[in-house]
């Protein structure tokens, strides 16, 4: 078991704890983008999203909000990152609550857009609908 | 009621839509940062996440899963902005599922880390909890 988190979970190491329930755990980030910067996790271990069985995550929303209300953010960030590729650095599912009191504070984002193809967002459209389960 | 969402919701607009469930409805984002780009809502209106009763957000992290397999995305980031300084500009909650395939396409994302102060992170873990709900 070298998941730091799984280990946080356990008690094996320090962590700045803000709230526990069944499911989830949550912990300030200690590099955080700004004041009140926090991370819930599932307790169930899996790297990415689609790892975590539903059940398992039906408390991470409701105790998100419960750090925006807590943290007093108007305005914030909640991003979970996937992979390497996607700036994941730790391989168990985190969502980062990350408040934006400013531009130059909190989460930067750079945005490349594409003016969508219609027609080929229309074919993608039925091919991912005909794979939804 | 000037809302797009909603009123995509209510197909009073026409979206390329993905999937709905009682809760919930997913279509494809038509200005995509990436191949799969797809936006997953909550029905009932809010601008903010904390504005959306918990019952109201149960079917929005299955939903997300559903769309992470059917587009076979292996790599990708989950976004939720709040504030138009956080980057938000549809003020209808909304869920960004964003395959990051390389490093060039997909969010782009700056992380001005701070190194924590762990004697004010202390302080400040004590303040929230003790404003926790």
């Amino acid at each position: 078991m070298s998941c730091i988190f799984c280990r946080i979970i356990k008690g094996e190491i320090p962590a700045l704890k803000l709230f526990e329930s069944e499911k989830t755990l949550a912990f300030l980030d200690i590099g955080p983008l700004s004041k009140g910067h926090a991370l819930v996790i599932p307790k169930y271990h899996g790297a990415k999203l689609a790892d975590i069985p539903d059940d398992q995550l039906s408390e991470i929303l409701p105790t998100l909000k419960k750090l925006v209300t807590a943290t007093g953010a108007t305005d914030y960030n909640i991003l979970q990152n996937n992979g390497t590729i996607a700036h994941q650095q730790v391989h168990h599912v985190h969502f980062h609550m990350i408040p934006k009191p400013n531009d130059t504070e909190g989460l930067g984002i750079s945005w490349p857009a594409t003016s969508g193809d219609m027609e080929k967002l229309k074919a993608l459209c039925e091919d991912i609908k005909a794979k939804i389960q």
